[in-house]
């Protein structure tokens, strides 16, 4: 499993090359990058040469395409989201990632039917490039009731939706965080198989009360309550091997020096990779 | 635009045979009936002689599958769903329906996804033999809080939910008592084209307030306040062409003789054939 | 059914506009033009109020993906599509077609194989528009035999195939020359339904034996053998209303003055529509 | 991977529990058995019963419809193959196969597309109950032109299919000797992911020359020239766990007892397994 990065919890980056010679000079091995800003600014192979230089491959891009509310939004997203995934696809990442809000102010049932066929939509894209499709459920409790109506948060459900839109090519996004706030264990990851997983991401939680884990109240690895250990020997254990990315969203950006906010990153990982057995 | 029956509304019926020589015997030209069934009785060559000597056709038989709750059950279903498929095929019945509960003791979202994966599955079953499947929204307003959650009931979410099943021959069972229990017009049904229609039910509705109007309160086509002659003229404007069945659900089943109600039943269409200007 | 024009068979058109204006004048109702260039050089609105003032819709757009060679040219097309179909939509086209050669130089099995694939992408793409595919079966028998392996070219074969590719939104361009070169008949249109047509494409072929007509030996409708007014009359009874656009193509592009040749067009629609009875 | 049979190489079986019993006295874990009979003559739980305590999973069951001819052939099978989906889903078996000839009487373009509307819905009513489809290329060079037309027989062409299937449960059945016979390597193993590859199936070739080996004159494992060992550790490599099944067809059926056979296969396993460096 790479351990890897996205821009949530580094502070203020001043350029995708900062990102990228940090992760580098800190051990990562894959980062959460916007691979078409990538291959515009530097071209593909430019940006194929900056990534092979630091050993760094892109664990996933976002999903370009807003499929939460208007149609014409969903649509206008479309050709970008096409380019999205040439871009993807020419740098050799394979996945493209979405989070899943617990409550909606639509319709629940209706917004169901809406975003199965705008995501099944962008699967068929992505799909198209060979591109799978991670679908991140959210747990924080707090969160479930923000909007109107209850949507779908759990991971049952979430599996029970990647059904529903239909195509081979998605999957979960699997974030210890949402993991911890449903109250999951790690039999729950056992029951899973490596191919339902897309993407990983890693983070921990303060010591308080599980349902008033904030979402935005996340820490860095090792520093916090969730069992990470535990975590990342269930997805050792069914075969998983793609990245494990850092995402640590907070109220406000921490204001350390990205340098030292990646060694610090470095030094989480360390920890709960050893405590795991994991090399 | 031919004239259909359902069993709903005709007292107790002795037997197929009753209502297949009773429909034709008052000019109805199409049947909604148990095709399997037929077919158990009387073999498919006698069956087709049976509907064929009486010039009737069926217009659609009932979706055999329990999808509105446990999986098992929907699993359950699916044999008998290849039966009902090939034996409906065998006697030129090509639609297939199923109505939607406006609301559900399940979580919205999370049921709409199952709902979704499950009619997906029955569609496709239903398409191997050529045969399509409509889903009829319900719209009388006190189901729409008879069960925990608010689920769909409009012609709009119910559109919108085909294309999230999203296969080619899933369309409306387009009822003319949710029609006017959702408040829609003769200009609603325009926008329509005629292959978005699977079937359609003709019913009437009670001189009370919209809202007060029950499911099971209907009265025959041409007693009550529905504008079915509007409703009749739009369907037959898109070029619609299938089958116009009755369905009378009344709370308690009417006691006059099934002759007698077909015959009631015959008048109720004349008239608003009549009032449409339909041959 | 609406009068439609293509560019081919008028000779050298010097711009949009002068085929708007021409097709307007000898009163054309629908042209198949590229709605993407349209939108480029004149703005959505310009664009929209172009066609309207002349009365004109887009018939259909042509499929800018080539999907018969290389995965990456397909892949290189998919951006392009996204935009195309925004541009339509955006003009009110609903329909974008692409051609289906009968015979070529892949194993016919696997490029049947990945063709599916491939035209099934570009009509989720299109789908998500609300666009529909049409794949023109072409019939002149000498292309039969001049790539290396029989691919398809029947009106049975295309049906099997759209089935295959399994979308809704795909269905068929019908062009009178193929029709005729498969030698088919007004019986064979009756058993379509309306909703499996998504174009038609109308002209003439000359008095040869039918092994002998040459797909680039296309004359103006009318001027021919070929029984357009059966064809038309076909696809009236059956209720299709969309638009029949001439494509005349020619071993040499014809010298006379676009406007002659729209008159000449005219001509031919006249003929034809008259011995149709269509109005 | 578990150590599987299959009945063909074991001679004249007696009975079910004969081929069960044997398996278990020589070690087999799987067995490739029709579940659905297995369930009709012993119940569920009878047949769960039987096979558990001989520790025995269903490696696979074979797909019982005929897609390879008549549509009406097809449909017919469809009541048929819900009812042995269920009864292996009962079981717990996940995997159901089918073989493709690598050519064909039909038109190959369109048997090709005939064939993968046909698979999909097999696969679509296998996925409702779990279960994965497995396609078996077959690579005997005779076989490519014993029916008319050449169809497909390599393993990119079957991967390519199976996307042209476009559903989630459908991958390759991988055969050593369709692998021997296409002249493939370990390396293009080592480019599967075990997500592709639904069951195996194992066995092996004299030592003729390639295009003579003939695909009715398969051997015990380990008696002939197909590099096992390497085919073993590919798998194993890329994390395959399923059942590794002995399918020996042969132009006569052995005539040793069962039990010399299933000893026979025994040493065959023991010996390529040791030479993997398999458990």
């Amino acid at each position: 499993m790479l351990r890897g990065l996205t821009g949530a919890g580094l502070g203020k980056l001043e350029s995708n090359e900062q990102f990228i010679e940090l992760a580098a000079k800190y051990g990562f091995q894959a980062i959460d990058i916007d691979a078409l800003g990538l291959v515009e600014s530097h071209g593909v192979d430019g940006a194929r040469e900056l990534l092979g230089k630091h050993s760094l491959v892109i664990g996933s891009i976002g999903l370009p395409v807003e499929w939460r509310h208007s149609e014409e939004a969903f649509l206008d997203g479309l050709p970008k989201l096409t380019q999205a995934a040439a871009a993807a696809a020419a740098l050799g990442c394979k996945n493209c990632c979405t989070y899943v809000l617990p409550s909606t102010d639509y319709k629940a049932a209706h917004f169901m039917a809406l975003a199965t066929r705008r995501l099944r939509t962008c699967a068929q894209i992505l799909g198209a490039y060979g591109i799978r499709l991670g679908l991140e459920f959210v747990g924080p409790h707090h969160l479930r009731t923000q909007w109107k109506h209850p949507f779908i948060w759990t991971l049952e459900e979430t599996l029970d939706w990647i059904d529903a839109i239909g195509e081979s090519n998605v999957g979960l996004l699997f974030d210890a965080y949402h993991w911890y706030t449903n109250g999951l264990t790690v039999a729950d990851i056992e029951k899973l198989r490596a191919d339902q997983i897309v993407h990983v991401h890693i983070n921990d939680a303060p010591d308080v009360p599980l349902e008033d884990v904030r979402d935005n109240g996340r820490i860095y690895p090792g520093e916090g309550v969730i069992d990470l250990a535990g975590f990342l020997q269930g997805l050792q254990r069914i075969g998983y091997k793609g990245a494990v990315a850092q995402e640590i969203l907070t109220a406000a950006p921490p204001t350390d020096s990205p340098e030292s906010l990646v060694q610090r990153s470095k030094a989480g990982f360390d920890k709960v990779y050893a405590e795991a057995g994991i090399g």
